[in-house]
């Protein structure tokens, strides 16, 4: 979000103006939250600009519809941008274990996970939003891996990846499940890098 | 349920009167089409009961809480009390292809992936939920797979399994990447099968 990027607000209280620098950052953390708590259907743009302290037609402005605003707090957690590509340096073999530590990693920071929670929430909760969600990991994660891999098949190994670190994430964070949820990340990354890396290469 | 066990319901109209045939899997069945559009927030015994076609005193009657008829709405598409074991039978060998060929192709039939798609959504989508849908795969599916293990890390096996399980199931059948939902049940079991068996055996 190139056009809009601006400097990491300050907190501070009161009611920002159209244009003011941290507005769009607090628009989209009060849509996070939002959107969390009371799913896609309960959420309203209303609701997010009375939790951000602006007004609806600063939200408008900046976003658009509450899909594109969904759209937007999809990436929020993340900079795929910057992350993926150093994660896809250097040689093939070990990708599978980078991948799996960073997104373990990523995860275990309390802000990352709940973001990260709140938004699979979201985006697999609602017929209308599994395609945004989808659209972005395709876009964002798995162009960029399968642009990495040389073979004709590149697209369902980097969505095969896909599958087992949503699959992990969910088991892990949202179903909580117990073994999993005890686990280290270094013996997560012990058992299931392997696991991606083969889909990577073998 | 053995307690509240019925013949199959013949169809047809009308509305049923408390304990007669059928009326309960109406119930089921309106619940899982309620839960899907509404999600578990929007949803209502008093909806489920129109649905269905019975008085709301009868689902309180037959199924108690709204939480109490979620929970048995998942385990409705499924007989894991039936397939789990029989899957489980013979040589751990060849136990991953088995899992993974046996969730696609329930998955394939359109039936099933209906029921599965909104279950899931509905189990994923709310905090409330989540811990129902945890519940069910624990009790029914890792447990009878721990089980068949003998090693101390069987619960943390299990639950990788179901990770991918899981995870595959989301990737083609909700998110609908597109190489994961055009490959063939053959081509996945022969991709995702080895993941499978290498979290049991190796």
């Amino acid at each position: 979000m190139p056009e809009y990027a601006v400097p990491t607000p300050k907190r501070r209280r009161g009611r920002p103006r159209a244009g003011e620098a941290g507005g769009r950052e607090r628009i989209i953390a009060a849509a996070i939250d939002e959107f969390g708590e009371l799913g896609y259907d309960g959420s309203t743009t209303r609701g997010i600009a009375a939790r951000a302290g602006v007004d609806a037609a600063l939200v408008h402005h900046y976003f658009g519809t509450k899909a594109d605003l969904f759209a937007e707090t999809i990436g929020a957690p993340m900079r795929p941008d910057v992350d993926i590509p150093a994660l896809l340096e250097g040689s093939v073999d070990g990708m599978g274990e980078r991948v799996v530590r960073y997104v373990l990693e990523a995860w275990e920071k309390p802000e990352t996970r709940k973001r990260g929670i709140l938004l699979m929430r979201t985006g697999l909760g609602n017929r209308l939003t599994t395609p945004l969600l989808a659209g972005f990991l395709q876009r964002e994660l798995f162009a960029r891996i399968a642009a990495r891999l040389d073979t004709p098949d590149a697209e369902l190994r980097a969505s095969l990846v896909a599958s087992q670190v949503a699959g992990l994430l969910i088991a892990r964070y949202l179903l909580q499940l117990p073994a999993l949820a005890d686990a280290s990340v270094e013996d997560l990354v012990a058992r299931v890098g392997p696991t991606v890396q083969s889909y990577l290469t073998d």
